[in-house]
Order: structure tokens, then C-alpha cells, then sequence
């Protein structure tokens, strides 16, 4: 009896997308005004969704404080109000797309979960654009 | 050719996490907040997600009037202003929790659709908290 | 040059609508489903607005953290899981009807603040019914 | 590394449901009001999501600024304040229900996409109502 | 001690916009996409709010099952899946502009509320368009 | 016959509070993590709301297109993507706190206007911080 359970939390950060390795007209081709070296920034509001069996003794999948806490450690502490291309050590030779930004955030979550826990990161860059990441 | 289609509902019930075989500390260490012994409650907003083959004939998966009935005679009619600890059989002996409100719902509606049918219970506790069920 | 501005916050909680000094099929008849003696609940989205001038010093009305801080100690903390009948004293003697919780709200914070700030209190007690008092 | 993204797009349409082929008391028995020979609309919001890998290049599975153009040709310019029976050819002789709306839009975008990439339509015909299609 | 209590309702229609007494041409000048012959449609979301004093005996500035049956009455059964150009008489000689129909529903409405009551219309067309109107 | 039209809208930027005269130490005390040198940032969301006669001809207050354009030419073409400290005249020397940046888009599409119509601005910094600003 599989129950996914979802935690909604959120941070706003500046970012660029860019390559240094490209010069600046192929960056503007690609990233367009998202390559504005000046920055840009996004309210960035996250859904993090956890798979697993109900726990007969408590009827929960998680507790959902457990889940709140590492949230807000691993993800809202290191992201929050942040410049992500340059405060941020996941983004130094990484383009924080919401596509990376999402593998990222999977990626500090799912070792901190019981193994037996499947993990999807949701992660909206506007209330228009959004990308979800399940490890596959 | 699958598709899904999906109804949203509502109902407000008070509730309360505990067991009656633990104490009031390991009650409170569980599930802190909600241990309220006078209850607390929610508004929960729920999604009804039905996935088959769309009827050549008419073009729907299911008549939305047929589900929107049996939610409110399934769900809205058994939990609204209710105090689901109480007046809900189903919780009785089970722990109130957003999985295992999501759990019984569906096992509520499944015997009521078409076998060829499959079946999804989304529930928000809060705008924030939600889970889903799909009886895997 | 007035400016309003406006946070969001919230909490749940269980309450019943109903008078002590009305028989039991007076309350059904003007409460209705509300006057359930198990009583029922809700998530209470909660909207608080400072309208003042802007200081041209920090281009502030008046600092979030500090309104964030006030909404904390007197509304989530006093209402938040709680049995708005049984345990909040406001309403030992009134009945926790959206109405009346607004303006219990407004009267705890409005006193918190600077004398030249006027204050709306938006409170919704679903996503489909929600009441603004602004002390007049 | 299947990384899914999303984007909002909306359109506001007329449509009837009906069949040609069966008599009004069986299209109002079936379709009730969505049968009303003088149309209705809605405000129908769009969320097309392709999945695939991330390009190590750019970091993105798609490039938003190209879904979104897909969507502004195959979907708004073909569907937007546009009555679906009487102004969209695939709906001539195809009920324009929710279902096979999303079908249809399915079939547009689908080859207008790299091989590679998996695509799904989620269209909500009213807040409350919403299908989604994934080709399977 | 004046509060507003507000509930929101919904109803979805078709319309088109133009005069009978412009020719094409200047009806495609000024109403653009809105002026298609064949109509389009929206899913109208109303606000109904209603400002007066709280009855101290109920706590309630009007019952809101009141209200809700007033909305049903004189806007759903009347407005919803209906052309409002062809059908809904106030429509005949006005142009159903969302400004319009605000006020024709705040007309509708406002007779049938205590004369000391307020009364604000608030009408979404799209979820990025919205008119209100109380009756200055 | 006064109506209010509203118009949602919204920008991408990166922003940053703080005081040239002010050393660290103090900008750090008053703005906290808005302080940040490296920026962070914002999915804006904007609400033109437009007060005025109901023109008898049309319908309408204003004509939505002519807004839209107005919103974009203003707002949306000079903040969209911006670092608004470093990019945007109107903050060289003024902070863009939210309550700042709401007056200068008022001040900015206010003379654009028609003389008889009055405007609110209202500019969602964050889904829970908000301002309002009408001109007075």
C-alpha cells in the first residue's frame, strides 16, 4: 500500500544562465535575457513528494516534521536569498537551470531518506514554467 | 488511448492523531500538535482521478455527473463538519491521517467505477501538505 | 503617499457554531451543519494589511519580519491546532463565526502597532467563503 | 537522467456536446447543459509536459522559448476565442469534450518534438475539471 | 463594527462582443477576437461581498446559506452553460463585457439584500482579467 | 457607474535592499537577508486595476488591449529579467523595496491615462508579501 506524500516549501535567489566557455553572443542566442549578466531572480516554490508504504503503528509514510526539517536544512538554509551561480558550490561549474536545480535538490534529499523511500523533486521557476525530477 | 480525467471536491472536518494503546507522552513525542485531545481541523480539498479508455460515443472517460455524485455521497456527505475520530466508522480504529483518510476514500469509490476503470485519490490536508493513493 | 502592505499566514483549527442560551434545534435551525456538538474545523488562510506611509528612510511601511513576529505570538501561536470553543478565551463567550474571529484578530494586533498604521484583517475560512474587518 | 518540463499556456473557446447522429432528448439525456444548441465556453488552461534527458550543454530538456512557440502555433493561434464545434476542423466530426480536446492537442505537438522526448497534456476545462493524456 | 463577508461562486458561458448598429469592420476594430460571430466562452469566477454590521446574537453579517442560495437563483441557474448574448434577456441590447455583467448581477442581487447591507460584485472573465463594481 | 478593470501581470528580477550611506553593519541589522551584495530575487506578480465610467458605446472602462500594452511598454519591457538596482533608472537612488517599486509603476502608467480614471497598483513580491498603492 504505496502513499506518496508531498511537502510544499519555498526560497527566492538570483541566478544566470550562461557558459563560460561560450562567448557572449552564442550565450545570448541560447539563454536569451536569462543570460543578463547582471542577474535575474525567481520565487522559487518546491513540492517534494516521498513514495512509501504507511506505517501501521503511526499512519504515516514520513513524519512530516522529519520532512519539513530536512527541507528547510538542505535546501531553504543553502538557497534562500542566495545568488545560486555564485553563493551556491552545486552551481560553480553547473548552469542552474530548473532542470539541474531540481536534480540538485534530489540529490542532497534521497540520502537522508530511509532506502526504501522513493523520492520526486517538483520545482516550479515561475507559476508558468515548471520541472519534476524522480531520479530515473 | 488512456486518459485521465479528474474532479475536485472539498468537505471540513475536524480530527485527531493518536493512539489509545500509547500514553499521552508518546502520543505527544508522535504526533506533537495534532495529539490536541479537543481536535483541531482542516479544510481538505480533494482530487478524484479516473484513468480508462475514452468512450467513442460520447468522448468521456466517465460522465463527470456520475462521479461528481458518487464523491458526494461517498465523501461529502460522510465527512463534511464531521469529527472524523467520532462520527467516522472507518476511523474508529484507524488513525486519521492524511494517508489513511486517502486510503479509505479510495477504497470507498473503486467498487463503485467500472473494473476497467483505475483509480487516483489526491488529498490536501493543507495547501501545503497533501498525498495520493492509486491502491499500489 | 500611503502604501498597504500585506502578509499572509495561517492556521488550523476545530470549532463549533452555536449559543448556550438556545435549545439544541434553535442552533440546527440557524447553524446548521456548523452547530455539530463534535464539532468541525478548518485551514484559516489569514491576510494582515498595515496601510501607512512609506519611511523614506528604509522605503518600508513597516518591516515584514517585525509584522511576521506580531501575526507568530498573538494569532498562530494562540490559535494554531487548537479548539477555537474550548481553548482560546476570546471565544469562551463568542461564537468563533469568520466574523467574529476577524475582529477578535484585528484587536489583538491593532494595539501592536504604530498609531498612524491603519489595519485590515482578511480572514478566510475557506477557499470558497471570507470575511475583511478594518475597525470601522 | 528524464527530467520533465512543464509550461502554462490557456484559451478561451466556445463548444456544444453533442452527437448529429442522435436525436436532442438523447444528447440532453447524455450531455445535460453542455448540450445547449446555443453553445457555452470556458476558459480552458493548458500545462504541456515533455520528458527526456537534460542536455549536458545547456542544462535544458527542451528550450522553453520553443515549447512555448509550439504551443502560441499548434494550440492558442488554432483554438483561442474561437467556437471548437464550428471553427476547428478536428472537431467537426469529434466531440469536443475535455478528453478528446487533449487528444487532439496531444497529436499536434507530439511531431513537432525530437524522437526522444515523451510528451503529456493536462487540460483543466474548468478549476474543478481537468483531464491529462500521454499517448499511452 | 462594519464587516465584509464574502463568497465566491462560478458559472461558465459563452458570449461575443459587438453592436448591432456598427457595421463588421468597426466591430473587428474595437472588440478584436471578442467580436467572433460564432462566440467564445469563459468560466466566469464571481466574488459576491456583502459589508454591514455583525447580528450579536448569531455573529454572522449574513447567513451565508442565504447568500449562496441568492447566487444560485439569480446567477448560476440563470448564467451558467448559457450564450448570454441569445439567452439571458439583459444581455438582449447590452453588450455582455465583463463590466456589464458585473453590474446587471449586482442589480440582480442588490434588491434582495437588507437595505442596510452593501453589496460588491467582483467578476474574474479569465484568471488575468477581473472587473468589480459596488454600485457608486 | 464607476467600475474597477484589473489586469495581472509579471516580471522576473533580481533585486537587492540596502543604504550606500549606511555601513554593512547597519544594512545587514535593518534589511537582513535582503542585504545580500550578490542580489537575490523575485517572480513578481502585478495587478493594474483601472477605476472609471462604464463607456456606454463599448462596454467598457478601458480596453483591455490598450492596457496590456501600457503594462508591457512600462513594466514588463523595463523590469522583465532586470537587476533592478543596477538596471533600472528609477533605483540608483531609491530602494526597490516592494512598497518602492509599487509607486513607480504607478507613476509610470498613471500619466498614460485618461485624465477621469484613477489607479491602484497592487505588486505581489512573494504568493504571501504584497503591496498596495493608489495614488494617495
Amino acid at each position: 500500500m504505496k502513499v506518496t506524500v508531498s511537502r510544499k516549501a519555498h526560497f527566492n535567489a538570483a541566478h544566470r544562465l550562461y557558459r563560460n566557455d561560450w562567448d557572449f553572443e552564442k550565450n545570448e542566442a541560447i539563454f536569451g535575457k536569462c543570460n543578463n549578466p547582471h542577474f535575474h531572480g525567481h520565487n522559487y516554490e518546491l513540492i517534494v513528494s516521498v513514495t512509501g508504504n504507511i506505517d501501521p503503528e503511526t499512519g504515516y509514510v514520513i513524519d512530516m516534521k522529519v520532512l519539513k526539517n530536512i527541507i528547510k536544512n538542505e535546501v531553504e538554509d543553502a538557497f534562500d536569498h542566495k545568488n545560486l551561480n555564485i553563493e551556491v558550490i552545486e552551481f560553480k561549474t553547473l548552469n542552474p537551470t530548473a532542470e539541474n536545480i531540481a536534480v540538485v535538490i534530489y540529490n542532497k534529499i534521497k540520502p537522508l531518506l530511509d532506502n526504501s523511500l522513493d523520492l520526486e523533486i517538483t520545482l516550479y521557476e515561475t507559476p508558468r514554467n515548471f520541472v519534476s525530477y524522480s531520479g530515473k
